[in-house]
């Protein structure tokens, strides 16, 4: 199993990253040639802890058998509301033949609300609420459960919803490259009171196979762009419909066409730090959100339920897709 | 009713709070008199909006009669968790004797799992999930509800949990001031691609009032201090847990000790833009949290459940004790 034992302090830069890139070519990493692709942690602390307690989980080495609750768990899928990360996981067992007419899919972390997370086979699916602060908090404890239950080969995609710049609204966006509002490709995590710079690339292998996975679906449209990270929803993303704007009309569509320069597609509020966590834990990580509107044209969310809902669906059509064509050959394989 | 009408563009600076100022002289405010002290949008795209979705509430204009659902709102209290902002109801209406033995409260925001809202009489509790792009979100949407309804001289208290430092467990903390983690009293914006710094000063006459209530319920300590209000749980707050640490045990200790220097009580992830967006909005607030643990002497939520509870209904308590209060005096005033 591997741990990549860090004991560089920071200093302001990204001393973790510097750290993994070393490590790679160490012993330690070397004498883990055993396992294929762990998932890794770099917190030589955790080792001094008797039992992790995963609180926002509501789940712990000591009160759960991580190993054998998850040890099976191959794809994660994340995404904000818990409601959809549910039908998620029941659209995923339909499609993988492993549905349990009987059953109600329980919800694993049901001794809190923060979070809602559900297991068919080797798919969970977990909510991670809106915005950066949760996601990072969710992917903590998901990095730490799957490194506690010794899970390899792991691939993640969030599953979300976003707005569109300058395409058709249903459009489905895989992330090429996740930006923040100055559009660089960063993303800033403060430690210590001071800012670190991390890495936001995701797996360009990955997004190229979900873009042809979507072509042979061919059921609605779907493209490989940047997307932008915001801090917030309204005045983050130049939108004219905050309680507060002290911008104009022109104002935002010059931010935004400036952004659509920088090959920017689509806006949401957590590709960012997902991109940096799961780089740093070794997942193969990728981003697909469908576009809820083209905020070119506007920045209400006025469709009806039915149309919002429907393009929900297709991040998970496609997904879902992805993930049945990869067992598949897995199964071929053996 | 109030709106502070800005077409001041953003330069880099808060134009918003600026115009604020200058507005609160001007013959604008001057002719608002009649309203004692009214919830303020600060935005003139709103006008030309036939109808305003609230899209996370699940709410809108076309939709709902907000004046008649919401009008009589006093006090409004927020929090992270959905079910605790359940719980607060129910313990309100018992404390207002408004409590209906037959009605289950329904949650106002049914239609959407984005966050959960309940009303008793002139309070509403609303969920805003965890860290400051989500509690923004429900702001914003909050903010014009309460402006839409028309309601005037509204408090609103955060309740929530956090991290103490050199305080008991238990112990809870009504913030003078939120700093960020450079110990700043400031929260930074991004607007247009552009950072701008806004105040996060709260009502000091709300949190005397707030800890002379606790004087007088005599149930548990109760102090007044700053608040740390952070990005990340685990590298954000010094965190030796999290699934990456690259710091010593005493590189924590010299940042929290640090953090106590600047009269840190407690650390917690929204009152920094909570403060800022109710000062922009008029709202007199206030943020009242009860610590679960010291860490400057641990990072895990370790506790039993049943303990971590009953901390967490302090600040539910102190509330209801001051809103019971506050509307004992105005109906005796009448």
């Amino acid at each position: 199993m591997c741990r990549l034992v860090t004991s560089v302090r920071d200093r302001g830069n990204d001393s973790l990253a510097a750290t993994n890139q070393r490590k790679m070519d160490s012993k330690d990493v070397k004498q883990d040639a055993s396992c294929c692709s762990p998932v890794c942690v770099h917190n030589p602390h955790l080792d001094a802890l008797k039992d992790d307690v995963l609180y926002h989980f509501s789940l712990g080495t000591g009160t759960h058998d991580l190993p054998a609750m998850f040890g099976d768990v191959k794809f994660v899928c994340v995404g904000g509301s818990p409601w959809r990360m549910k039908s998620f996981i029941e659209y995923i067992a339909a499609e993988l033949s492993m549905e349990d007419p009987k059953a109600e899919y329980p919800n694993i972390c049901a001794g809190t609300d923060r979070y809602a997370m559900y297991k068919v086979g080797p798919v969970l699916s977990v909510s991670h609420g809106m915005g950066i602060p949760s996601i990072a908090i969710m992917l903590h404890e998901l990095i730490k459960l799957l490194h506690h239950a010794h899970c390899t080969d792991v691939t993640i995609i969030r599953i979300g919803t976003s707005g569109g710049i300058g395409l058709e609204p249903g459009t489905v966006v895989v992330t090429k490259q996740s930006v923040d509002a100055t559009f660089q490709p960063k993303f800033e995590q403060v430690i210590l009171g001071k800012t670190v710079v991390r890495n936001t690339d995701l797996d360009q292998s990955l997004a190229e196979e979900l873009l042809q996975c979507s072509k042979e679906l061919s059921q609605f449209e779907t493209v490989i762009g940047n997307t932008m990270c915001t801090m917030d929803f309204y005045e983050g993303q130049a939108r004219l419909d905050g309680a507060f704007c002290s911008y104009t009309e022109k104002d935002k569509q010059d931010y935004l066409s400036k952004a659509k320069e920088a090959r920017v597609c689509n806006i949401e509020m957590e590709s960012s730090v997902f991109a940096a966590m799961c780089k740093l834990s070794g997942l193969r990580a990728a981003v697909v959100c469908v576009t809820l509107l083209d905020r070119l044209k506007g920045d209400q969310l006025s469709s009806s339920h039915e149309v919002l809902h429907s393009y929900q669906q297709r991040p998970q059509i496609l997904v879902g897709s992805y993930i049945k064509k990869q067992l598949k050959a897995k199964a071929a394989h053996k």
